[in-house]
């Protein structure tokens, strides 16, 4: 039998994950499906995939590119051991809320120059890293710094983070799906050495 | 103007991103709140937080620990360069779909030995892991190599994982709102050098 | 103008790192280039490499990792996002001073089980992970928990885990004469997204 | 029995072992001890230690962070998860060859308007990484783009990656000898989860 105090936090936790949930179906519902279908082909036909972002929408990036690799495509985090260079007929997906943060802008110059072509994510296309990209994929979430509440009730780039997770669940499926691969070859390809 | 065939991709993205939005509501009405709650004062009373977790579930564990170092904790991810040696006193976190991973299991074996409290997050209270755990919070989603699809639709684990993201995100924001610290305060914890 | 406890350190500096280089020059005239000549042709004609290693030890055999991808060749650390099952036709390169790491020695395991060929860096053939092994290359150095400073005043497996950074840099270089790329050909590799 | 390749290569390898030990020989008699003791004072009175790297010299730095570690000290490795925003009274060491490499020079910015103070480790004191650097510690190594072999026969930045981790585990051998704590007080800090 849990205390009051205990109750609360129940009743407290409960809240806040409906909020979450709710934030994201808003924000689904705002999404430009016809935009985002425009990344397939891109991710399909692309000699090798990049993914880079920081912090925690390099994380959930770090997700996408696990499944991207469980595909049977070739796969590099930015930052990683054995990363090689970019270059033409690369891809480079950058996640970046503002679409500011310095490191990915200058890792998207950097393909850009080297020939590849660049695809965000972001909460806006006004941005350095929209300058640089051929498609800017718009999540509308609050920025990081935007304490203010107004669009999503959660701390920094929550919603904006798990909104680039989710949405890149769907990308993976929505691929697997026109595929057709059973899910048991994917399987195979799953890390065995840890 | 789209293609069909983009038209048809759009139509996809759209109803895999409403599939992941609904099971992981319907995973939210089956969440256990009273247990779950439990886990907060471990979080708040640990000297140190500890967090393991191999592939999706780990990076999904990941950004929780950079939630809970924002929040001023002192928080540590099982396999970083400068992890110290778990002690008594200390919480380890595991996050596991089957318990069942040897890496996870070991790691905590290793923290009961040496005096640490370990709280799992799992599809099942039935594994070596949840026989280890002080507590085992259930999140009632497929195991990785369930691929009868019975409970979800999507590939593999990627339910569990997404789960423990935003569960994760949902225990900080009720930790934050019992706390009461400024957003500005929290901010000022944000990684600086990247 | 130092005073004199920056003098005393700066004769401390000097003595250790005379030392380290002693202990290592020491070593190099103890190992067998015979055996380890065997290595190359495992490293040349493998499909993929993949490389395995705990603590500094693996911080050095990442090191070699980044090598063997600018000299051009398809290669994983274990661990990393991105890295994909081993399969037959694949090369392990698993450093452990004591060859008994359970981590490691599980690796090993899944690798032969899976039809891969295991290489060991190690103090001693007489080891589990040794046992698994095609090839066991001796570094005599002290084992990490040997602190009775008999082979090395370092601490810890310190002499070891130089000895592979030292022995790999030196692998890399023999790979790379035999070869004769220009550099200029390898700098094309160094990742460009940082 | 070795082939006549096999021989070769044996040979190879010891040749280029022995360059590889001669020239970081060379470089130790080339090291200014007397500047490089002023670090110590800086190491031991830091409430926290943030070390920054990319590449290979990235990963030298983090073997000495893992030291500083288990040595007692408060210690971060730069892009890691819980790392938090270095602040007034942290010290930052920084390793790069050119003293040029864009993404450590902005973190040496940062961690000076911070009112960090910042260390470098270097082949020349004449950069941007040394101007913003309280103290430059000059490892006399070929840079990596310098191809023309004239202070090493190395690949690229070798020679300076080997001898950032070697002078490292001089001064922890040095920090150690004037502590005087039992090898048996620092194992215990030892990672105990993997």
């Amino acid at each position: 039998m849990n205390t009051p105090v205990q109750k609360e936090t129940a009743a407290g936790l409960k809240t806040n994950l409906g909020l979450i949930l709710e934030e994201n179906l808003k924000l689904a519902e705002q999404l430009d499906f016809d935009q985002i279908a425009l990344l397939l082909p891109y991710i399909q036909h692309a000699e090798r995939i990049f993914l880079i972002g920081a912090g925690r929408s390099g994380l959930a990036l770090r997700s996408a590119a696990m499944r991207l690799m469980h595909f049977g495509l070739t796969v590099f985090v930015a930052g990683e051991t054995t990363t090689p260079a970019i270059r033409k007929g690369d891809l480079l997906i950058a996640a970046s809320g503002s679409g500011t943060t310095s490191t990915i802008v200058k890792a998207a110059e950097k393909a850009v120059a080297a020939g590849a072509v660049v695809i965000a994510m972001s909460t806006t296309a006004d941005s350095p890293l929209a300058a640089l990209s051929a498609l800017t994929l718009i999540l509308p979430a609050a920025q990081k710094q935007d304490h203010g509440k107004t669009i999503s009730a959660q701390y920094a780039g929550s919603l904006f983070e798990q909104a680039v997770l989710l949405l890149n669940d769907a990308i993976f499926q929505t691929l697997w799906a026109a595929d057709g691969t059973p899910a048991e070859e994917l399987w195979k390809r799953h890390a065995n050495l840890e």
